[in-house]
C-alpha cells in the first residue's frame, strides 16, 4: 500500500466562485479521490492547518506527497520547507503540480529559481510523450491534448533533469518541459505542469493517469536514509569494527 | 580578468596554535595570494564582516566564489545564504572546499543532506583523476598523494555528480568522490575535498593547481541570467511584441 | 517470471585446469544456478552455439542478458553485437561482468572506449556502496570486501554514468566506479567489475546479491519499443489523422 | 586557431535541381565559407573521396568535425565510422547536422537508434532557447524563426542529453530537442536539427551563429586522450614506479 498525502495551500477555491465551482470540494480532495485505489490510500493537508499539516509524523508516515499552490508559497515556514526536503532526502517520493513550481519546497530540493513565462490567455496545449518507455508515461498515446491551460514557456529555471518525460507546447507557440523527473540522495521528484485552476484539468483521465502512474514510480524502493554525519573508526582489516549506518 | 572572492569564516586560525602556526593569516589570505596572477584578481571576506562580507556589491563583481568554512556554518544568516545562492543561478561560479560540504550555499544549492563519513586520524589520501580531460585536471599525473588530511568517506550525500573529476582512496581504505562538479542555471559549482585546517594542504603545488583550474573553468561564460518570472504576450506570427528577455 | 539469459564466452573454463577447477561447468551455470527462483527463469548461451545462441528468437524472449567475456570479445561477430544493442534499445536489460566492460555490446551501447588500467595480482578489493537508496545496492553493509580480484584502476573511459552504486578500492591503492547504471533508450544497463575468472568470487553471496538485485532492476517495465523512423502526417486540430506509434 | 572539417555526403546537391539552386558549390562549401575566420580555419571532406576524407591524417589534424548526410549513410564503411568515434573519444568535438542524426557516426556515439519522426510539408519552426547561459546560446534572442523545415518530432531516440540548449516547434504542432549536447571521454558532441537541402536554412544569420558557437565550444581542451588499456604497476608507497599515462 502507496500512501499519499495530497497537499493544498486551498486558498483559490475559497475566494474564487470560478474555481470553487471547478472543484468545489478543492484541488486536494479531487485528486485524492482519483487517486485512491487498492494499492494506494490518500489522506489530504491543507496550509490553514497546524504546521500546514505536514508534522514529522505525517511526512514519516507519506509514501508520496503531492503539492499544489500558487499564490501563498510564501506562507508556508522555511521550518516545514525544509522539513519537506529532508523527507525527500530520506526516501519519500513527491509530485509537484503546476505553479507548484514555485513552491519552497520545489526551490530547495532543486536549488535553482524555478523560474519560467507565463501567460493566462486560455492557449491550448499539446503534451508530448518524449520517453515512451518511462513508467510514468505508460498507458498514453503519442501525446495528450489539454483543451485550455495556462501558458508556461522556456526558459524554465530548472537543473538539467534526470529525465524528461514530457514536452508541451502551446497554441501560442511556446514549449516547455511539462514533465520532468530528478532525485534528491533516495528521494524521486517529478514536476508535472498541468493544471491551472480555472479550467477542469484534473478531471481529464490522462491527466489522472499521469499522476497515479508518477505516484507509483515516486513510491520508495528502500528504507529511509540517514541524514547524519557520522565519525567512523579505521575499517581496515586489522580493525574491523567500522561504524555500521 | 576573472574576480574572485576568497571566504572564510577565519575561526580556527584565531582560535588555535596549531591551526595559527600552518595559516597565520588565514586560509583566505593564502589562496588569495597563490590565486592571484595576471589573469585573476582576488579579494576576500571573512564570516565576521558585515553582511559576511556578501553584500549585492560584492556578489555583482565577483566571477567566483570561493568558499572555507567548518564551525560555524549556522552564523551564516540563510539571508546571506540564498543571496549566494541567487548569484550562482544568475551565473557567478563557486568553489567549495572541504568542510564547506555542510555550509548553507552548499546545502541550498544541491538541495541534498550533503552529508559524509568523517575520522580524524591523519590518513594519507591518494586524489585519483577519473576525467584526464577534464579543464580541472589539466597539468595533473595520474593521481596526488596528500601526506595526511582528515578522511571522508562515502556515502556522500550529494545528487548525481554531472561530473566527478577526482575519486580520493584513504590509507585506511575508504573511498570518497573528493572532486565533483554542478550546474544550478547559469552558475558552475566545484566541492574539492582537501584541506582539513590542520595540515598544510593548501601549501601543496598539485592542490593550488587544481583550485586554479577550477576558478578558471567556473568563470562565467554568459551575462547574468535574469530570476524573474515574467508575463509574456502571445508570440504568434501575427503579433510579434513578445517580451525579450 | 523475468527471463533471463547468462552469455559466457566459456573459453577459460576450458583451457585453464585453474579455472576449471573452480567453474567446472562454467561461469555462465554457476550465475543460473543462483539466479534461478520463484519470479526469475534462466538461460544460458555460449560463444560456440549457432549466432552465438543470441538468435532474434532469443533475444525477443529475454528480458535481461548477462555478458560474461574476456579473451574472445573480437569472435562475436558484428552483426551479434548490433542485435544486442537493438534489443536493449528496445527495452531489454543487459547487465556486464569483469572484463565484459571490453565486450563489443558494452563499447556499441556506451559509445566509448570503455578501456581501463589494470593488474593481475591478487589485491584484496573493497566495494563501498556510494548509493545506499538503489534498488541494485538494498539488502548490502556499507562495503563488500573480495579477498583477492583482478585489480581495474582509473582512468575508466565511459561517458558519465547515470548513477554510480559502487566504487571500489584496492590493497595497491587503486579506485574503480565498479557498479555503474546506464540507460539507452527503454533499456537499463549495469556494469559491475567483480569476478575475474581465476578467483571463486561468483560463490560469494554478496556478490550474487547483487547481481540478483541488478536483474530484477534491469527488468523492463514498458513494452518493446519501435526503433523506426516513421513519416507522419499532420497532427493539426484540423486533421487529427496522425500516425500512433 | 580551431581546425574544422566540414564532412557532406554532398549527393543532393548534384542530383537535384531544385538543391543545386540553393547550394551550387553544396552546403559543406557554404558552411566553410561563413565559418572562416580569425580564430576558426576550415577544410571540407566528402563521400567520393578516397576513404571518404577522413584519413587518421586528417582526423588527428581536425579539432571539430562537422556532419552532414542523409541518404547515403551506409555508404560510409563502418571502419571509418568507428574511426571517426575514436577520434570523438580522443578529443575531437563534432556536430551533426539535421538528417545526421541517422549517420553511423552519431548512432556509433550515442549507442541509441536515434529514430524519430517526420514529415515534409513546409512546416515553420520556432527555435526556443532553453539554457540561455549556453556557450551554444550566446547572442541569440528567445528563439529563432525558421519559415520552412523539415519537421522532425518526438519520441528521438537518443540518451538523456547532458545538455538540451534547443527545442523546436512547428506550425503543425510538434516539438523536438532541435539542440542537444553530449560527451564521450574527451569529445564534446552537438546535435542541431535544422537544415533540409531543400530550403536555404545555412544562409540564415542566427542560424550560422549557432554553428559558429558550437565550433568554439567544442574545442578540445585537453591533449588528446590515449584509448589504451594498460598494464600497470603497483602504486602502493613502497614502489613508485607505476605508469604513467
Amino acid at each position: 500500500m502507496i500512501k499519499v498525502t495530497v497537499w493544498n495551500e486551498f486558498i483559490h477555491e475559497t475566494k474564487s466562485e470560478k474555481v470553487k465551482a471547478i472543484y468545489p470540494n478543492g484541488i486536494h480532495k479531487l485528486i485524492a479521490d482519483f487517486l485512491a485505489c487498492d494499492d494506494i490510500s490518500v489522506r489530504t493537508a491543507t496550509l490553514n492547518m497546524p504546521e500546514c499539516g505536514l508534522t514529522k509524523e505525517v511526512l514519516d508516515d507519506t509514501d508520496v506527497l503531492i503539492w499544489w499552490a500558487h499564490v501563498a508559497h510564501d506562507k508556508v515556514p522555511d521550518e516545514i520547507a525544509f522539513r519537506v526536503r529532508d523527507a525527500v532526502n530520506s526516501g519519500m517520493g513527491i509530485i509537484f503540480l503546476h505553479s507548484a513550481h514555485l513552491s519552497k519546497p520545489f526551490r530547495y530540493l532543486l536549488g535553482t529559481a524555478c523560474n519560467l513565462c507565463w501567460r493566462e490567455s486560455g492557449d491550448s496545449e499539446r503534451l508530448w510523450v518524449i520517453e515512451p518507455g518511462h513508467p510514468i508515461a505508460q498507458g498514453l498515446d503519442r501525446f495528450i491534448e489539454i483543451p485550455a491551460d495556462e501558458t508556461y514557456g522556456e526558459p524554465f529555471g530548472i537543473p538539467n533533469p534526470d529525465k524528461t518525460v514530457f514536452i508541451g507546447t502551446y497554441s501560442g507557440g511556446e514549449v516547455f518541459r511539462s514533465g520532468v523527473c530528478f532525485e534528491r540522495l533516495n528521494g524521486k521528484i517529478f514536476y508535472f505542469q498541468p493544471g491551472h485552476e480555472t479550467f477542469p484539468i484534473y478531471y481529464q483521465a490522462e491527466i489522472q493517469k499521469v499522476i497515479k502512474n508518477a505516484v507509483r514510480w515516486a513510491a520508495p524502493n528502500a528504507p529511509r536514509r540517514s541524514l547524519s554525519c557520522p565519525n567512523v573508526r579505521f575499517p581496515s582489516d586489522k580493525e574491523k569494527g567500522y561504524v555500521k549506518q
